[in-house]
């Protein structure tokens, strides 16, 4: 397999994303392509034991920062890493593309100017994969449309369904609609209009679903509205690191408490790493015609390592094809998602 | 003061709301008169000490329960707690209004059937006051409206404001937008067409905010419609009991850190006391015409009187006259926010 590393994305680029395309290597013994400015790749390299291993560098002249306005930057900037790496996935040179880079820039490098969209999808959507007690539960979309119509919500459901199963392995994934309540009639407009369409595809769908039911283990797919994916994930991230920051800040207010704490740290050691989100990897632009994975900009080597490991499930999964079958399926069967 | 407390709200009516209004009339002085079921309350009243206690019992035949639909039961249960209990604020024969109940079945009886709202309010909007760190933050709208319009979203700034400065003592709260991206133009139609009219009002706008921003202390006040507001809540607490319950179980599985999680205790108390939602008592049904605060269904006797509380600083602060008089102002001035 070969998987492209966008070397300019993480905010310390290109440090963290060369050492986790190195340690990639390593692990799976696939051949990295990094992209970015070539002298300084080849400098970074230099720092890495990288015998034996499979790694390319290819040149991008163009580096697209977080600050780099998406609905500029696909045009302004047509030699960046994300282009060259997207269109050697494109060009059929390589199999995914994975960057810690600008989320709504290679949204738009993607869908406007490289892989493009597989044919039938509406929009692609933004998938975070949460992990909640060794589980880990796709919500989609957290981003990338941030005003929906219900039948893209009908083919997000579609393409989580499908990721769930390939990287989740999970034979019936359960599909939730996320709502303000589980009745059947709770909702906004949207998520009403939206719920019979998911009921009459073939799906394991499983009505509305609440934010507890995330945790509750009660669906593995839970489908959104951008914008309103986007304020769950981003309230989840908040909640938790408030509660972890107020329990050290506690911890540490007295001497028989700092004692607790120490004696505690292999409890708080283990929850941070059950609900670090760097052990996922990164977000999967779905519905974009390849495998294209976004981690945090804060991405360490070993959360892009992880990045590499979720495009290969991806690409050994067959997600694209998968998502390209399903939808012609469903065209075909006459249960359109309109 | 007068306040009446809806007895037969919570889960477990009449027991915690009938404790919660003795407890309230012992620590505030006031009169709490209790609605329901006459000799039910009667007999729970006689369980507990209240002589020299100002309590008063007013006989509502109707129980509205949590499985009743909002939509039906105004109408259909002309003569429940609720609808009595708000007539008497209405009538001015009491100061507010507390209930532990179905939150649904309040707005549709406080807007349709007795309070109605206060002139020139679009919406009632129901407000969560979120505690973090020992300060409290009002979310709102957190479920009155799952569609909302831009120029009511303009309105509920202005009372969360209002309420703001008379419940929390803030002289000038800084009132922010609930947006997927702090930046201006991020943000679905709905915040990127209420932004401008945010903007005009005579607030402390701060602009867009994130969820992070509730938890580092960048703003008093955040404004959203009652879908994603609903989700941003039960986010926030579905993340806060899921990290404190993983600590837990982490804490007792093995001797070691069973040791540290009996010295930790007293930060773990103390965090839960900084984030307990009954401490904050309820949840202000804002531009109705008439103070009414709804707490959990989950209400104990201590979170009945400090709703009680709440309700008291409510009217004390004059909370209705001041967005009578705000919404006034602003017609007058020609700063509609239509």
């Amino acid at each position: 397999m070969r998987i492209v590393v966008d070397a300019m994305g993480s905010d310390d680029h290109p440090g963290p994303d060369v050492a986790g395309a190195v340690l990639a290597a390593q692990e799976y013994g696939d051949t990295l392509i990094v992209v970015g400015d070539e002298a300084a790749l080849k400098r970074e390299l230099a720092q890495h034991a990288t015998n034996g291993l499979k790694i390319e560098v290819v040149h991008a002249s163009d580096v697209i920062t977080m600050e780099d306005k998406p609905s500029v930057v696909g045009k302004s900037k047509p030699n960046s890493s994300m282009h060259v790496g997207m269109n050697l996935v494109r060009d059929g040179q390589a199999d995914a593309f994975v960057s810690a880079g600008n989320t709504g820039a290679a949204l738009a490098v993607a869908t406007l100017y490289s892989l493009r969209r597989i044919p039938g999808v509406k929009r692609p959507a933004l998938s975070a994969i949460i992990r909640v007690r060794g589980r880990s539960v796709i919500l989609l979309d957290v981003g990338a449309n941030a005003d929906s119509k219900p039948d893209w919500l009908a083919q997000f459901a579609l393409m989580g369904d499908i990721y769930a199963k390939s990287l989740l392995g999970v034979t019936r994934p359960r599909v939730g609609l996320l709502s303000n309540g589980e009745e059947e009639g709770k909702g906004n407009d949207l998520v009403r209009e939206a719920g019979p369409l998911l009921r009459a595809l073939p799906l394991n769908f499983i009505g509305n679903v609440e934010p507890k039911d995330l945790v509750k283990d009660h669906a593995d797919v839970i489908v959104s509205d951008g914008f309103v994916g986007n304020i769950m994930l981003k309230s989840l991230e908040a909640a938790t690191s408030m509660v972890i920051n107020l329990l050290r800040e506690e911890l540490m207010s007295s001497v028989v408490t700092k004692v607790g704490a120490a004696l505690s740290r292999p409890a708080f050691k283990s929850v941070a790493r059950q609900i670090d989100p760097f052990e996922t990897g990164g977000a999967p632009l779905l519905g974009v015609n390849g495998v294209v994975i976004i981690g945090h900009g804060r991405s360490n080597a070993t959360a892009i390592k992880n990045a590499v490991g979720q495009a290969r499930k991806a690409v050994q999964g067959g997600v694209i094809e998968s998502i390209r079958a399903g939808l012609e399926q469903i065209e075909q069967s006459g249960q359109s998602t309109d």
